[in-house]
């Protein structure tokens, strides 16, 4: 597995990588002076979840992940904002840029959701229509730069009105700490669906190089729950109190805002579903 | 309060600061366009409970700190590691530094923990004999350092037996998220007493800049509590089965590791404290 | 001076400030132990000099600065890969966005550049005509924006084929050693014309905020010019040609300090012992 | 070449590594587009030289280096100000250190310079005696500290009167254009020597693994020369004595490539513009 393709002319490649689990468990290992040392496997695995759940972090960094990856400009845009990694991009200053743009599949036009400002809720009617009119707008407007190319325009004007849905191209290099942030964000349900296949992208790749740190990740950052220190109060008060679903109690009256009780609701519901 | 007396002759105060509650919360309005309509002191204090919760940490970055810190150089080191700060430090290639080292109260001098690879436990007996002996150690030292400073040998060299316990200076800028990193870890019992302490004097400025951030840093950070994907399922069969002491239950076999059985019921035990 | 209108809908505000020039002088003197003394006007300058000459740069890291920057997609594109600075955007995920695209005036309409693969040169014939088709398509595209959020579109998707002229707006944070990082590369006659226009209005504020320091960067760094190795053997070919040691001379008087003529003369007795 | 000795007990080892010069070429030419075709060595040269000489240092992010370091801690502390590196150190906390503390050579001990507050100048007299002083208190001390740890004291209290001479070991990683920014400030002759002689040894494994980057390095950091704005007014009088256009000279054989001639005619010509 080299290359992932993501939407419509969009993909992730693995291009270069050092580090491995060893490596980040010989990092970690310096530390006591014993990182020349080789130990079982199930050793390396205890201490990748130690370190996985106490948040020591720098052993993560000696592994590091390059890839190439073609995306839409609005997700190009979200990805840059995860400063600590290193990118070289396609420059359309330089170079006319290829008519590619993104279109989504009609089953991924959706209505913006009402209880969340940022997501989308139910797929619209005339899902197809919509599509194909992106898809017009967005070419009309490649036929109107390409005139302007023509026509011997500055390209680093001649680009101005392309749309957000371009494709650019870039490399991005990461380490594997600065890595599991960007996918502890990206791989959520509240990010854009659009950048959250470029992460799963990513991810398989992750998964692939470093299983063990993976699967700690996995347990103590995607699957964990923090409990605040309300949170903690109230489920104090369940596991005295309790049987019989009082885990489900919260007396209104002491959560410092009502989002953090409905929060908190949640979680314990959704606790409440893991029981065999 | 401009300066907070650290150990024997340290300190730390805060000489530049930019930014508080406010200018969070403006940072974050921003990305509903909102920033410049002022709103209740409660809706900042909800939008910034919701911001620490949700690890949104971009708008604390706004606010800086620049402390003027003394400490002994092996809590420099451990401070220094702390990258995304900015430090300028006197420097002992181009002065002489003066005769100050850190010498331990007896009452902090402790026995090596048995149970735990990096702390103390247990008052040393003859404390006092201890402390005196690495007084005067360091003292005889700093006499050796003077002579070869007035035989005209560098500076560079002649400092290089100066013992970890020197007193070194410097100016030491955070911005607020990476403060809070730093304060996490720092103000945590596994930290070492001595740098706790200046971990906590800087807590001290923090708490009176951006009230409400620290509130939220305490409820969510501080005080908060993470369960892994294993320590959930484990409370879930706790909600379930239940009543009495259940909580207290963790099938051995269920356990990736051991220690992370240990820690949950430790998890628990504290929860359990908790309970009016 | 507190907001600079840039391009046709911009502007860039400074709304945060730390620190100023006696800041970084006393964060430099701390190497010598003397940050608490004050100086004279004049040591403060020839000190400034020295950092910048010499690039000691983590002194300008105590000041700290601000900006509200309202600016077309692809200027901001650009700043954002300036990654040591700290941004809060606004989101077009969840807010519409006004109707406010770039246009720029006829006489910054210009052909590509032969010599250059990234410029422009020569207005372009019928750039009024050429202005005003980009403003109609641009404002085209808006209306189907428009359109799509009114009929209910989940607003990240409804803004994917809007043009990369489309104001945005945000905070971004430097450090003074960054933004001279950043002025030095976009005040550069070779930097896009429109992202130009705001690092102009960036420096207009840093002038004012740290006069000695905006006057060594002008020397030092916009103004300098470094010469390579070959360079160098080139040059002292040319001064073997001259005669009687004329490259010795430099007038006492046209010097900001001493130290910056006897440090230009060791420069050319250097390129002198170069000759063959 | 995997290890190279370094003072009397310390080393640099090269234990992990990515990306080459091709790498760096590669990132460089996404700007254009043309990132997957191949070109000749001369061509790769010219542009490593080219990103080099106007400061495009992205494209070196994508090589990566991991030393393994043990040097005395007065090293180590000069090493970790370095932030844009990552590094996992042996802990005094956890593990009792070796008896190992660096003794400089005779000839390597100095008088304190008098023409600058940083260097040394001219062996000391009795450098010898001054050895052996240096050992016998460095080797008293480490008696002292490992009396502390048999008689149970806390690790990370019995180390406090630890020489700044005792060695330290870690794992650093660089990435090419910090490493670059690191070797040219502690390759410097201003750099104290026990750090250069680390700088020395790292520069010998980055010239193997990126001969091309490491060649231009040299050629325009290393041993180029930057005049400052009335550095170069001084230049302009000096050329205006001369005769006949000499400075215009510039025999084509001897420049690594055209375009570096064209780029020195231009400095030239601009600097003649200067003379009054």
């Amino acid at each position: 597995m080299t290359m992932i393709r993501c939407l419509d002319h969009g993909f992730v490649e693995l291009v270069d990588a050092m580090g491995n689990d060893q490596t980040i468990v010989r990092s970690a290992r310096v530390s006591y002076g014993n990182d020349l040392e080789m130990q079982s496997i199930k050793a390396d695995r205890a201490l990748i979840r130690y370190l996985m759940r106490h948040r020591h972090t720098t052993p993560l960094e000696c592994v590091v992940l390059v890839f190439h990856i073609k995306m839409p400009i609005f997700v190009a845009r979200q990805m840059v904002r995860h400063r600590m990694s290193s990118i070289n991009e396609i420059s359309a200053r330089y170079t006319e840029l290829p008519e590619e743009f993104y279109v989504p599949e009609p089953e991924h036009i959706c209505y913006q959701a009402t209880d969340n400002k940022q997501g989308r809720s139910g797929v619209m009617e005339h899902g197809e229509q919509e599509a194909s009119m992106l898809e017009v707008e967005a070419s009309t407007t490649f036929k109107l730069y390409q005139g302007r190319v023509k026509a011997g325009m500055a390209k680093e004007l001649a680009r101005i009105n392309l749309p957000l849905s371009t494709y650019t191209r870039w490399y991005q290099k990461f380490d594997l700490h600065n890595l599991f942030h960007f996918l502890s964000l990206r791989l959520d349900k509240h990010a854009q669906y659009e950048t959250r296949v470029y992460a799963e992208a990513m991810a398989s790749f992750v998964k692939e190089r470093v299983p063990l740190a993976w699967e700690a990740f996995e347990d103590f950052r995607l699957n964990a729950v923090t409990f605040s220190a309300a949170e903690l109060r109230a489920l104090a008060r369940t596991f005295r109190v309790d049987s019989s679903g009082a885990a489900m109690e919260a007396d209104n009256s002491t959560w410092p805002t009502d989002r953090e009780r409905t929060e908190y609701l949640e979680k314990i519901a959704m606790i409440e579903k893991l029981a065999p």
